[in-house]
């Protein structure tokens, strides 16, 4: 996910930049600093005026976390379920603990944790759930955020595309400074656009899909999880989560 | 809240002010009354087409309160519920009247009052749920007026600039007058814009984002209440009420 | 209502007007007969298409009366139902038929009438439900048509200036009558904007406020007189309705 | 139905032309082959990308006759499901054989014949049902067609304004034709927003309401032959549909 | 399916050839290297961010496939799996493995592979169900895809325009290259909107319908197959899978 996020953000620059040198411009020309100021300045503040303060914060964060982390795949996650399913099947539940070091998923240390410790299975699976709630609301809001800084930064891009074009029509007096002050005025439009279009409306969309696969891991996770602690077989176990995998993925196709 | 809501507004304005100052424009050219009475007055007379009188008065006042209203920290909620239920527990229904006076949230006092009155508990459910739904329609009757208002703000900016710009075509009889005409004519479009990017749009979002919460808050209220009306042990509303808060943020975690 | 409506159309216009003096433009100068014609004309054509015609006529009558109808309060209704139900506990439904002439409301007239007429009870509220779901229907298609015209307006608008500007671009012999004919073109659009968002929008959005509330009193009507042929106490039924209401609003809040 | 819509499109036309001549332009500067090419060979290309052909070709027979198709007059329809009721009890079921003649409605008649024909209960309701169905889905089909061609319209009418442009600009060594070049570039955005709004938005607009009445009356007559089969008292029957009639317009209000 | 895309593409080019040749514009003018790169490399790296990249690259496929791929006929279908049905009930379940090399739909293959294995009824439908998400969830994501790309190509055409606008009013000093200079700049425009309305937007729209009848498809085998294995006889196999189909194109209406 990672990688394809930086190659598509460096990609989108390299594009433009070298748009440019094509075009015969100076890259000098294209820089305007209260130009930036007023589309990143303006969209953080009509975001900030939209969402709570903590919520301003945290979000930026998840965007973030979310952006850069590294969805499990759901068959190695099965096979981890399982794997953990057999540890507990042959020496008991308790010895899972010794296995906790090597799980790196904090969902799955969660859940083994409370397993280890005896919590009863209701009280488990409604902490496990609400986890799941707390995650699914965070990432709602983190998409929010974004899909909130996409929609103000062309705004803003306008605004101030606008305020350039009322100080150059003030001032007319010399006709050989008219197309620069058009070209600095259209270039608070171009950051909009470009701060939409190749930031926040395209991280918006993927934190959907980031969100979507972690659920499923999630709900994967907390079927094992209720699974394994009710001492079922681990076949049967692997055959269950398999329903959640297209056959042709499965770690192992014992359907019959 | 407040303060996001305030620091954001002001932020904005900074930033347009800056960034007029360094693209060399004077504030002067930037304040035209008769824009200024087109894009408020506009909206404000469209809006009030589009909602009863009574609503239109009210829901302004709902919006403006909402917005500065501090909203309940859900864990410091949930012990509040506690402490009184404790106090339920141990003196009886009634020995809550005595602590009315420290109870912040009317909604709160309100239930704990039926509750020492001895209201009957489905009448008292019922009178507590009715509220909770009249609340949820005055925010949403004020998000929608606030959303009505950032859509014809830039319409009527657009009809501002028509006129300025019909009223600068008819008179072209003195060219260095054109810029100047139609600098005027683009101010309303730039006014409209801003009323809606920095005031309505991210004011009305906030609204949407602060009902969610309060809802929640009144949930957990009214779970609350009628679990100390009912003589629970504190231990076990605590418990419940939890389940709406992820683990990490919880009062006191003793899941087992 | 039938006030806010009438005041937010008059303000708007005088606020057009005050800004065309303001801006020193001549009222003559934004008259055009023929971009009047295409706007109003091709969006009421637009609608004929998109509309059955017997349709059109009535929708738009039932707009019109919606916009000018004065809504019943929530809380005179209960009260007037709950005296009717007095009337009926205490000298039998016969009696009701000397109230008929005072009541206003053309519903509750019909209810009353048919449970003076002693109709059956399923047959009573399956006839009342059929006039509560035309009415709600009569109401989406009003608020379609509005909303299609004030979606076809601003398009129209657009169709004509872009024809004024064909013409003017045609015959640019004359450079002074350039600007005129642009101006004229532009009145197009203008006349557009104003129509969508001064007048179809805004009735649009109030004939759904509207909507909302008749239906919520024609459900209380339906439950009322349901409640009275039944013989209910006045009481109970009070209390019932009352559950409509938010508590500071109730004509007489006996809950416990 | 017919009518208006074809009042409509001759009145929208009619507008348009009297604008033209009242605007002083002549006629013939309002048609360019090539931009009627771009816009509605754009228009229907892209359609033809978007739909299976069978489907592009179907839909567009039932857009056809939808539009130009008479309604049933609901009121009617009853009046002749009952009519047909009472011959049915009168004489027996078989008796309907002689009136299939007289009936219009080709839905009535499969249903008639199958019920003439002996066919069992559930086959039948079940025959009848996947013909609703295959109705709805077509409609849907036909609505989905024109809304497409109603967005596409105006994207081509600017693709073609832009290649005018282009062209425009690549050759301005002759200023006096610099004026004819933009008008006939206009010509093609000027198509696309009449195609789009006077013919296939308007005409999308009114097939989903008669969808929607060609739909209801569907299931009065399913409802009304089904009673029928079941040999039912044609009186029950009339007070059944009725029910889907507002009570002014009910052919016999016998409610008691 | 195929073909109708394939000559909806070559069509809508062709006009778009013709009204430039019409125009007396040479294609020479029309082609800009750099313009191409920012809207076709700009969607590209905007969709890279957008997806994960795994998605990225197999929905693609997807997407190419299900444009080229051949739906089959219902009719054809229902009558193929009567066929494998009375192969099933004449020579029973183990016969259909010689059939397999005749069947041409792999879900098809699939299903009567599992039913030859004497797979559990249970886990054949659960694995032919998981298939069937499988494939919608694909489709869903290149639909989305497309529809992604649909949104970004036009903007960035604009964000191009904007660039090579400020390139030509940053050098005006040859006033006889504005032209040439705006042309260019209006390319990216022209581009990303040809992008979207000929290729992405109609083809995601044609993946939406394909979806739906593939979908409808694959329900129709899964009952049928699962109807084979339970050894039903093949005429009630018939007329159950033959209500997927309107009347007029069952292959055998033996309803009664």
């Amino acid at each position: 996910m990672d990688i394809a996020t930086l190659v598509g953000v460096i990609v989108a620059f390299m594009l433009i930049g070298t748009a440019i040198i094509l075009g015969g411009g100076s890259f000098v020309a294209f820089f305007d600093a209260s130009s930036v100021m007023v589309v990143v300045g303006g969209s953080i503040a009509a975001t900030l005026i939209s969402f709570p303060l903590k919520n301003f914060l945290s979000v930026f964060g998840v965007a973030m976390k979310t952006l850069l982390y590294k969805l499990d795949s759901i068959p190695e996650l099965v096979e981890e379920i399982v794997s953990l399913a057999e540890t507990a099947r042959r020496d008991g539940l308790l010895a899972l603990e010794s296995r906790l070091d090597d799980i790196e998923n904090p969902f799955i240390v969660l859940g083994v944790q409370m397993a280890v410790d005896g919590t009863r299975p209701e009280v488990m699976e409604d902490i496990l759930r609400t986890e799941i709630d707390a995650v699914a609301t965070r990432h709602r809001d983190g998409k929010g955020l974004l899909d909130c800084m996409g929609r103000f930064a062309p705004a803003f891009g306008m605004i101030g595309t606008l305020m350039g074009l009322v100080i150059m029509l003030g001032d007319m007096s010399d006709p050989s400074k008219i197309g620069q002050g058009m070209a600095v005025a259209l270039l608070t439009t171009l950051y909009g656009a470009i701060a939409s279009n190749v930031v926040f409306l395209p991280c918006a969309e993927k934190l959907g899909f980031t969100n979507k696969q972690e659920l499923l891991a999630m709900e994967i996770i907390v079927r094992g999880i209720m699974a394994i602690q009710s001492g079922e077989n681990p076949r049967v176990i692997e055959q269950k989560l398999n329903t959640f995998i297209p056959p042709k993925h499965r770690t192992n196709n014992n359907a019959a």
